[in-house]
């Protein structure tokens, strides 16, 4: 066994907290040396910088940063990190543009360092159950819900309502991870439908129509304003049988062929993504799938949009 | 010299008329076999088909196809032309979005098929030179001033206010074909300011700020309200001098060194890009970049929108 990857989490917001750190404390790939946060949240253990700049300038041996921060600040802060020559993973979304991401990926690979745009929804327990169903399966229709409150899982993240901050799409992007993952064909957008609060930058709900290769409508349905029951199901129509995955991924069911059997003790999400990362560390390679952030960009770019009422958090 | 290559054109607008069809009659490498449109504009003495399925139905034979109809109907021609074994070219922008364009290329891969998304601007006289000049200079900051007057240069194309359409962005694309091929280093959207007339789905202005990987700024000023004297510029301030790429790349000027010399007889932009696609189809191979594309779709991920007058033509 190598040595644990010294690792700084920058941007100590609700996942960071929430995922992150619980995932990295009990990973023995990983020794975690500080944290990075502008306003000052620190797990009061660890050294503590307010800028990456201070952190490379205080001389503590870093390997490598995870990038927890609103999405519109994380090229500039993976920019610094790759010329100190570290290895960096990118929450989801991993940037506020395709076209950053895209110049981060060239600029890992010229300096040979790890780059993991990650996707955690992938990581739910039956996401890879649905995947080895579906293949080989001719695809007739999908549907995508994703229907949550957020006053309750994104409170006061202002950001998220900002240019690059996605607005419903930042959940949304957990369901096209899914679906790109799963789905045997590329899909792409057919017709897009954003509803924008007056008062926002951001969708608060969108109806997006994709179609696979072959043809078959994959519809999404996608609003924060959801109260009472949430829902995170992606629903998919095949020649033999339906198959329907829920709460994010953790729960399968299906018709015709049951799934495939899966291991008795899986990791966490985030567990799963830092065995990745470190695989990646211990290789010095990529692992950039812009997929799920191409249809974002893809629904923006030729989205139909519809003012609706103020978003009053 | 080859057989020339029956060629169909798909789309009878104005840029089949203007441009399309006298490169292609004047090209020896190319023979025009038919011609395809859904409102039966046709040239009087070919072949006419109201659509692709009836040209392929025809018997004729064809070897490839340049859908030059707007482009928010093109992925499908081009899929089912792929599917025929037709090699294709796309007038630009290659789609309505990114993940379509790409799709299309893996389709033209696995058939062994050419696919050129053409970007005609990158053919204009003076853009070689200037990729040339700006070759290892270092780059200080950039300003693109694409301002025309939509009514006199898009008359009656109400696609280009519908979802896929661009709006200011069909000419401005043509702005970011030139600046990612003759700037040294990769360039993404940093801030994006949208103006939508309130009866139209696509912007008739915008202000984008980019910056590429080494933090210069590169300002975009796309404007389709512009009367009287018409502007398509790209200046580029480096630390050797500036240079003056005006009229859409057709006169460069340079302070410092002079522009590299260019050739006396060069091809009209169309005529380059036939040659080009020529190349393609004699080797079967794909020539899609999508980086314009890429911005353009930045530009809308991350833009503020600000509702102006409604426009009427």
């Amino acid at each position: 066994m190598s040595d644990p990857i010294r690792l700084a989490l920058v941007g100590m917001g609700k996942i960071a907290n929430d995922q992150h750190y619980p995932a990295l404390t009990s990973d023995a790939d990983f020794d975690l040396v500080a944290c990075v946060d502008r306003d000052g949240s620190c797990l009061a253990h660890l050294p503590y910088f307010v800028t990456i700049q201070e952190l490379a300038e205080s001389g503590l041996t870093v390997d490598a940063v995870a990038i927890c921060t609103p999405p519109q600040v994380r090229h500039d802060i993976a920019q610094f990190a790759l010329e100190q020559g570290w290895h960096v993973l990118l929450e989801k979304p991993p940037g506020a543009t395709l076209a950053e991401v895209v110049a981060l990926r060239e600029t890992a690979q010229d300096r040979g360092l790890a780059l993991l745009a990650s996707w955690h929804s992938r990581f739910a327990p039956c996401v890879d159950q649905a995947r080895e169903w579906l293949a080989g399966r001719e695809i007739k229709s999908g549907r995508i819900v994703w229907r949550e409150d957020v006053r309750v899982w994104h409170p006061r993240q202002h950001w998220i309502w900002e240019p690059g901050g996605f607005g419903v799409f930042d959940p949304g992007i957990n369901a096209l991870s899914i679906a790109t993952h799963i789905l045997p064909d590329p899909m792409f957008v057919e017709q897009s439908e954003l509803f924008f609060p007056g008062n926002c930058s951001a969708p608060i709900a969108a109806q997006v129509r994709f179609r696979d290769r072959k043809g078959a409508l994959i519809a999404m349905d996608l609003d924060f304003r959801q109260e009472g029951k949430q829902s995170w199901d992606i629903v998919i129509e095949t020649a033999g049988g339906t198959l329907t995955l829920s709460n994010g991924g953790a729960d399968i069911s299906t018709t015709g062929a049951p799934p495939p059997p899966r291991d008795d003790v899986l990791p966490g999400e985030y567990s799963a993504l830092y065995r990745r990362f470190a695989e990646l560390v211990r290789n010095s390679s990529c692992d950039v799938d812009v997929r799920p952030l191409r249809l974002v960009a893809d629904a923006f770019l030729c989205g139909r949009i519809t003012r609706v009422d103020d978003f009053i958090e």
